[in-house]
């Protein structure tokens, strides 16, 4: 049976070895391992593929608990699939994409409700039995639509919030419930062309290539630790709109990199960036 | 016998019917035709090369003249070998993959001098027999500085001037010397990381790919019309110092491609955007 | 108003100013040109957007014909909205992605029918009203299978038929009713891997990269014309499952990008090869 | 201070631990730690990247010797700088390249000698004071041929071999004497085009990308481990001679990424294949 481990600590010497050696006590034995150390930081990270029986996971959490340094974040075989909550305003293409995947089971995640500003969307979710909920955010205050939306999330107690072209800007309070779980795409290779109409931006500069930035949400706007880029060359025959159309594609393709990295726990947080392995 | 026509002009309808007439009658077969039309500012661009004897080459430039709106540029089999000079500092990939490429000559263009502002690539450069001359900013103002390399530029009345990783900013007077003939390679993907220390702002913000841009060189900084861009991953591992490694090799890539372009003539300039027949 | 006109015939002196001046008199205001003279097959291919009232398209359409070499294919304005029909095996990528694109009208195309030799797909395409089709293979000829197919498909009269992972391989004969309209997507940089089994290949091989190819179906397998081709970096952790799933990504971009340039006529046919006005 | 080591043997429980309790009982901290095993041939492969004093070499060395499988490979800080051997026959963008990297130090090897078949590039070499060696295959035989080559490479006791555009092919008696140590640039995504003019093979079927494949050399031609591949896009505008052109970037960059890679005792070998630890 093959296991995964994740480990995050303050580096000291013979972190490897101590998780080694219990593992090995364990007849654990290990296939693939990353291990890196953010010497700016401190930290220590490991990400552990190993195979064998388990036949005490609560000894072995104990034993690493006891034997790493102290406030040691220890995860042994965490959920396989992941349950999220989707955002969505208006567009359809990282929504749908990922409704596929949901759908054929290819998403290391179980989408348990969509909950969109517009009713667009709707009639396409409800082909695939995602429940939808239409919360406006129109005549009602920033807090009170937070509100609405946090009240319906809560119902289902998602690992993770997936902003799949959500055009909303999301408030401090609203982000703080789900500290590093919230996943938003935005149009652009960031930071360039942070905020708002980043296609008519790169069209006005001029740019050969446009871009797409999946990325945690914190308070920042855009400036959340980044998860995975893609850029795809244009040219001056492009106009925004076609800038448009095209950039889809890889934000499409970066989200659904982006899920796929976080869902299947390959992804760590340290202060503003990602330790990512793939 | 191959021709190149560049015709950029206002656009009005029936420009390719005159331009194609006129080429007919000279006898000239149109082998490859990329045609574009700016709806913004209502230009109308147009790269040909064609096949044919051209006997009269002043009478085929008078008819386009003739039969073309008002302050048409047209121009008729550019010189197929630009002359060059470089400007750098200290770094040398660029400089030592472009001198490489002139010393076997598929550069489309000839380098008629080098000029640092550090001796650092002095003896390199004299290796390939072009002459180095040192002018430091040291000690002088901008002024002098510039004046400096004006005269030594003007010694060999290049067609263009690239920036090959010349780290000083060049003032509106020198580039007005210039218009439109200084290209620039900037270590980031434009318009993130514009000016100074890119790639440490790239390693701060945790970014998963870097870039380099190639650019026209104008009043603003980094603003000018770009050229070529290209994006290559990085991840965490990669602290500054490995983000300045790998990066030259696409400032490289990504100077050396937009000299190609500009050199044989596939670039337009319109505002403050090129157009590429690539 | 924006027409297109698409031409294809043997090349001779003076074709664009015949055809330019043709559109000239039609007051048609050529805004992107793409022309192209394969000097092998000495054959000229044009792609004209232009912009104007047409009020006379037979007219347009005779004096083309009058005035350009024998058996010049002419094509004005052709249907921007292509018919297609689309074959299935048991994989969804492919065909949920086009699904996608066609709920939402994004498509340049629609969707008249699916056929499937498994009727794997069946619910999967109902939640689109999309008729689908199960024809099995099993315990019939290959003449009889493909028969049944023919005769389906001829109820829709589509434009183009598209393979999406369609893994029986059609007789000459089948395809003999669609020259250059069956669009099949491989899982392989051809010419590398043809046949069966790519990806196993790809990993018996060990390379670093793994391709998918779209491509006109013809007698030889997957040696016509190809359309588009994408290539996606893997590394020793890829097993041969890893392999397929990461594959699935850009079967699904290529095949969509081929799609588009297809059903836009951005696509030329000569000999073996594609002419790909992009 | 950092060290380097490197450890492949069969894979059975406990490594990992074993390894790191070693470590630690040299005080040695483990920054970076790359670990695979090839569930296939049952092996085990790690690159340890760690700091710290390392007072006794040879005992760390017998420590790991006695505690890990039989015939377990260990190597302890391998020479950071390697010495390689260049054989060219008369292009020179690969060669160029590297010289350049060799003259400014970032090659991570030194250049002891280059031999061509032609002498073609000698004057070029020359000018890096590298000692430049003629040896012609003309008028003798394969074998004699290989001899002096194998003499003139003795002298010098390179640790690899780089054919950087080495156009003969090399017989199993001269590849015996480097086993995994002759590195070739292949111009083509292999295995697709192996063998003599991929270039023109891939004009031939009309490829959308072509590819550059940097590989060690086995007795089977083109056949050897990849250790790195790249393609870049062609267009139907491309005829032969201009995918030379341009396929030489890429060779040029797949070669230098290879070298890096093996030079940074990133590359282990497993049957017919690599494992890369970037």
């Amino acid at each position: 049976m093959k296991h995964i481990i994740l480990i995050q600590c303050k580096d000291q010497l013979g972190l490897v070895y101590t998780i080694s050696k219990i593992l090995a006590e364990h007849q654990l034995n290990i296939t693939v391992m990353r291990e890196f150390v953010d010497e700016a930081s401190n930290q220590f990270f490991v990400r552990i593929e190993c195979r064998g029986l388990l036949n005490n996971q609560e000894l072995l959490h104990a034993q690493l608990t006891n034997n790493l340094p102290l406030k040691a974040k220890i995860t042994i075989n965490p959920p396989r699939i992941k349950k999220v909550a989707i955002l969505v305003t208006k567009e359809h293409h990282c929504l749908g994409d990922t409704l596929i995947r949901n759908f054929f089971n290819t998403l290391d995640a179980e989408i348990c409700c969509i909950i969109g500003n517009y009713d667009h969307l709707q009639t396409f979710c409800e082909k695939f039995n995602i429940p939808f909920y239409h919360i406006s955010h129109v005549g009602i205050s920033k807090e009170e639509f937070e509100k609405k939306i946090l009240l319906q999330i809560n119902e289902y107690g998602p690992d993770y919030i997936i902003l799949a072209k959500f055009m909303r800007i999301l408030s401090s309070e609203f982000i703080s419930h789900f500290p590093n779980r919230i996943i938003n795409i935005h149009h652009s290779f960031l930071p360039a062309f942070v905020g708002a109409n980043p296609y008519r931006k790169a069209f006005e500069r001029g740019v050969k290539l446009i871009g797409a930035t999946a990325h945690f949400v914190t308070d920042d706007l855009d400036e959340g630790p980044i998860i995975a880029q893609e850029t795809i060359p244009v040219n001056h025959t492009f106009d925004v709109s076609q800038m448009v159309i095209l950039g889809r594609e890889i934000e499409k393709s970066v989200l659904s990199k982006a899920m796929q990295l976080v869902f299947q726990d390959r992804v760590f947080i340290t202060e503003n960036k990602t330790i990512v392995f793939d």
